[in-house]
């Protein structure tokens, strides 16, 4: 049955079975193929995917997934791929996704991922999903986490996703992870006002990047300066003191301690129960939340609601109708439309 | 019938036809029941509530709604008392609302609202609703538009919804108010400090108040402090430059610029479109708001969700079914579950 696949169709018939059985034997492109599945819009792929991650449900979550974020320029690439093979090293099995589609438009993107990680890309320990190029906001976050529990049934065991820190999306990371690195460089104040607000309140560790050569004194100084500002703020994680360390992905300086610093994470909030803890409210949060999407999304493709929808919004706007009459009587044709 | 009320019956009939007649002619005592009625739990109230708003719906909106925040001791209510009796000696009608529940506990409201806006509450111009000692934070949000609808309908022009600046009200309360005032203290950054994140970038105006005596060298240099972060900030209203202006509601002194700031905001935004543009946004985003609520009210009520909920979750915190699955299997439940 192979030839089907070199057929010009379109879409060659996807076999969950065999998409299942490529993960669990650590199939990379069964992997990949699992991934594009998970991210489609097409309502087959959906129901697809979902079958798919019921099957290899009980090999994920026995893993450690760290965000990692920092402005354009703050050397990300260069700091996964230095933190990634060190990981490989340590013989872990490294996934690596990105979460912006708008870094697809972003230099290092334009070069495409396996060439900004050319070494980690290559490693037998290392999976790296190119940014995905499509799709709205809200569906790459719900897909980024479907695509952890993939690489995590496919035998990887610390998943990096990467965001850029300038937007809403470190929000949304933070409900993902267990740990979440923040990439700074020197010169903190300048940068600070780049950073989006509320930022810092997201983030468990903070590495001042590229703290080598002349750079080393100012990083230095600039981790004071973050000290500082960190010990007024809420840490992210019950029981752990955000810690900001210097390090350089081109020497390699610090890099190992960013490694025991993250296990150390990783150990203690075990210990504490944090670790679980989180993840079981991750979890909930988003089956909540998918409820409340899928609700909504049912509610305003309902035909009798597209119908009376303009006009009630009329109503309201005029002030004919009270906004909570409105949507009352909005719900209860809702309701009364399906059988 | 008159009789009916003073009897020790706990519920005597609502007439919303007498609390609409009520409302129109200016009667406080009328306007307080009909707040109450809207800020009722009850299904029955709920009803009444919403036929009294479509009854004197014709009445609202031509008004200029403020907002005021500030750190607890930054002198709220000598300010809304100052400020008030201005607007009231000017002719406007004012009513005074207070969103935070938690603002009962403090020592100003145990005092009692009247007793703190005490030459304020005795003005014929004016109307001042005591903060509500009960109720969830979102009820009293929703409440509070009600409530300004009703004070409008009932002849108020200026409507003052007081927050305390520290907690998630702000965000709530710029949702409904055109313009947003910020009552600062000398001291800035200490203050500031104290501040909930991101409150500076939801308002219009700050006042540096208890700009008297000793303190007022130091309130310019509050002012001038403040100035200097707000040209960093992008304005909450398109087209406005927020402005800080020191003043003291002890001697009065620019309590007038207030006023005057005020009125410029109102007809520079009138003109601009922004002030109808906004009015329309907030009623929109109110309406989809209530239909969000009341479709999750509605899904978590139901009797079948409510049977197969505690399984499905525990389904899903153990990896055996995926979230978007189990979201879609309740949704499915729920929809066939009505007739």
């Amino acid at each position: 049955m192979a030839y089907r696949y070199r057929k010009t169709k379109p879409d060659p018939p996807v076999s969950v079975e065999r998409l299942a059985r490529g993960i669990a034997s650590g199939d990379r492109a069964a992997l990949a193929r699992a991934i594009t599945l998970a991210e489609s819009d097409r309502p087959d792929h959906f129901r697809l995917a979902q079958e798919l991650l019921q099957r290899v449900g009980d090999r994920t979550g026995n893993t450690l997934r760290i965000g990692i974020t920092g402005v354009p320029g703050a050397g990300k690439s260069t700091f996964i791929e230095t933190f990634g093979m060190k990981l490989c090293a340590l013989g872990k099995k490294v996934a690596v996704l990105a979460v912006d589609p708008s870094s697809a438009l972003s230099k290092g993107s334009i070069m495409g991922d396996k060439t900004r990680m050319a070494n980690l890309a290559k490693h037998p320990n290392a999976f790296i999903r190119p940014s995905a190029t499509g799709g709205h906001l809200g569906g790459v976050h719900r897909k980024t986490r479907e695509s952890i529990l993939l690489c995590e049934a496919a035998g990887y065991d610390v998943i990096l996703v990467e965001t850029v820190g300038v937007g809403q999306n470190e929000t949304a990371v933070r409900t993902m992870v267990d740990c979440f690195l923040l990439l700074a460089i020197t010169g903190a104040g300048d940068e600070l006002q780049g950073m989006k607000k509320g930022l810092m309140e997201l983030v468990d560790i903070v590495l001042v990047h590229k703290a080598d050569g002349d750079n080393k004194e100012k990083a230095l100084e600039t981790k004071k300066e973050l000290d500082r500002i960190f010990r007024f703020l809420k840490p992210a994680t019950e029981g752990w003191q955000v810690r900001v360390l210097p390090c350089s992905s081109l020497t390699g300086e610090g890099i190992g301690d960013v490694i025991d610093l993250v296990f150390r994470f990783e150990r203690e909030t075990k210990k504490s129960g944090i670790f679980a803890e989180r993840r079981r409210k991750q979890t909930k949060d988003w089956l909540y939340s998918a409820i409340a999407d899928q609700l909504q999304n049912a509610f305003f493709r309902d035909g009798r609601i597209r119908e009376v929808l303009p006009e009630t919004e009329r109503d309201v706007m005029s002030g004919k109708l009270p906004v909570s009459a409105a949507a009352e009587k909005l719900l209860a044709i809702f309701l009364e439309s399906r059988l």
